[in-house]
């Protein structure tokens, strides 16, 4: 049976991955929708090469000129808007969405193909971010399933694989440290976007870089990991790992630990998902232990790094507070790439911002924008007036 | 329900430490048999601490000895020789027997207990390694399970878990190099009995530890994991770690490697093995990454360490090829241990030996006990007039 396959995000880093792993696999997917937004370059090429029945843009004069653009090619419907991905997500044929959106922008259609039964492989964190609790409540009551594609998340997965929860001791997610993590806390404030971009170890998008920079990234990846495994805060722990080929490992309670390595390839994780439960033979490159000599460990520095310190507490506050938190990350690190703040101002308008808010526990949908709302408005007024 | 257990070898150092772990879970075991063999010192304090029904001495005399040494005790029945071990090993109550013998002894204890249905918790290699094919084998016709305490093999099984057997690549079997992985060939020559016995991470009886310096143990590994897992030498590498904290890998055809990592401790591997299906939490020291700092990897040089190389042909070769590298084997480290021959000998009298011998294909115990008979009498007439 061919797998019918939505993608959300599909001119991205992930979603472009995602297609080439696709094309290696011509019979067992059909691409029933593409979500490409504003790079109609790009979604044009793939439209033609995957002949989707649908594709999503960002508004309706894209879609407009897309379409005519398209008239010598193919009848793919264009739709636009975030109606237009939870459209495609949740056709009937469609079997399972990867979902590679940047942002919150992901939670409305992640939400409702859940809602739709549709299995999910997951990129965005942040729609785990801020709602975990709540689509994984939801995933469970429609029988459904949410399959990580963060390459952390997705080691932890198959190192849970058939394990027991009650023996899991702790699960320890690895952290590059990003391009920054050596520098001095002098010279974390005055590093150029530039730097700040330069990830020694992963090509990916503008927001998930900065994120690495500040290590906001792993504090984020706690909360996903504390939704998509059940798994406490207090049991998750952070390790600096430079080279990243370990992707994360899980402790048991008998002193063994497990761990997952590859590559530095996200083909493999999206493979991993798209075809789970079966893993399937490719040629990727594969990691070579007599050319890798060393795999290094250490320690991560909170002090240098508060976003994962703010990463906790919003996650131990709970209710809504991790939306707050993620909201006025995105707003912050915008600001940051816009040369508005210094990097280490990040996590200063985040504290602030979660300083000035009250969360509200057991949110529904519709509290989780409201209080991402606020806190982007709150951030925005925080990022005013400096540089 | 209780599992009973009898330990062949529990005054090795395996068997203590079985013993130890036994002791932390005092309602889960009986103990009902323990082979000791000479160190009666050691198993009479041991028959009085966990009251076995029945426990094994070398011969008659010491059998005598030691019952008239219990009579203030209790009433264990004192058997001797192999044949003491094989009535242990198959009594009617027992459900697991740990097989902690060295060398070549364990092996009808072993065939017989597969053959009455006993579950085996393996840590002699050398079993495996002359009659893998057929132990296996009985071990399926017979519906019971051959369980590894190998630290390495039982880091493969757990890596291997619930994973389908045609998706693996390759296992990679990690080795410390042991003590003198470092020395030039020319030094390696020269080396002592001390030096060869003074293992950088693990204690371990002496023959496993001259194994370990000459790589050795490595190749019977090799062979071990050919009949545990039923994967064929090809797909086996042999990586040089170190630090041993990485106890073995599997790599998957998706390009996946799941490894399995503890501290130098062998109460894991063997607390695993006794409580399988499940995990059992414990207190045993930790894997403390922040410590660790650093996993280094090399490849092996196979010509420094030719016994690798003897130990994949006499698994190429097949039938009762591996017998006899293992009975030579077993003959020139001990004559290494009396100072007969020098270290760089042992690889030449075992190639020696095999480069004299038909291999019988299809073997039967007798077969094989007759091939490793005539490996030793070979190997030890190649050692003597040497040094």
């Amino acid at each position: 049976m061919r797998k019918k396959i939505v993608i959300l995000g599909s001119t991205g880093s992930i979603g472009k991955k995602t297609l080439e792993v696709i094309k290696k696999y011509p019979d067992e997917f059909d691409v029933i929708g593409l979500g490409g937004w504003e790079n109609i370059t790009l979604l044009k090429e793939q439209i033609i090469a995957f002949k989707p029945k649908i594709s999503v843009v960002k508004n309706e004069y894209l879609a407009k000129n897309l379409r005519k653009d398209l008239n010598n090619y193919n009848t793919t419907k264009i739709y636009w808007g975030i109606e237009g991905l939870i459209k495609i997500s949740i056709s009937e044929e469609v079997d399972m969405v990867v979902v590679a959106i940047a942002g919150i922008a992901s939670l409305i259609p992640t939400f409702e193909a859940i809602k739709h039964r549709k299995k999910i492989a997951l990129a965005s964190k942040e729609a785990m971010v801020v709602a975990g609790e709540l689509l994984i409540r939801e995933a469970k009551a429609r029988n459904t399933i949410i399959l990580p594609i963060d390459s952390e998340h997705s080691a932890i997965f198959q190192c849970l694989k058939n394990e027991v929860k009650d023996n899991i001791e702790k699960i320890i997610l690895t952290a590059s440290g990003g391009p920054l993590y050596n520098l001095t806390e002098s010279a974390l404030k005055n590093v150029s976007v530039e730097d700040a971009l330069n990830h020694p170890n992963w090509k990916m998008g503008k927001k998930v870089t900065i994120d690495s920079a500040t290590l906001m990234n792993k504090g984020l990846e706690v909360i996903e990991a504390r939704w998509l495994f059940d798994i406490p805060s207090k049991k998750m722990e952070i390790v600096i790992h430079p080279q990243s080929y370990v992707h994360s490992m899980v402790q048991f309670t008998d002193g063994t630990i497990l761990a997952q390595l590859s590559e530095h390839d996200m083909k493999i994780p999206i493979q991993f998902a798209l075809f789970y439960p079966e893993r399937i033979n490719n040629n990727y490159t594969r990691l070579d232990f007599t050319r890798i000599s060393q795999l290094t460990f250490k320690k991560p520095n909170f002090n240098k790094f508060p976003c994962i310190k703010l990463a906790y507490q919003a996650l131990d506050i709970g209710g809504t507070m991790p939306a707050v938190l993620n909201g006025a990350n995105e707003i912050a690190v915008n600001a940051f790439l816009n040369n508005r703040i210094n990097l280490t101002e990040i996590p200063l308008i985040i504290q602030n911002t979660m300083k000035n808010y009250i969360s509200k526990t057991n949110p529904s949908i519709n509290d989780i924008l409201d209080a991402d709302h606020w806190a982007r408005q709150s951030a925005l007024s925080l990022c005013t007036n400096k540089k």
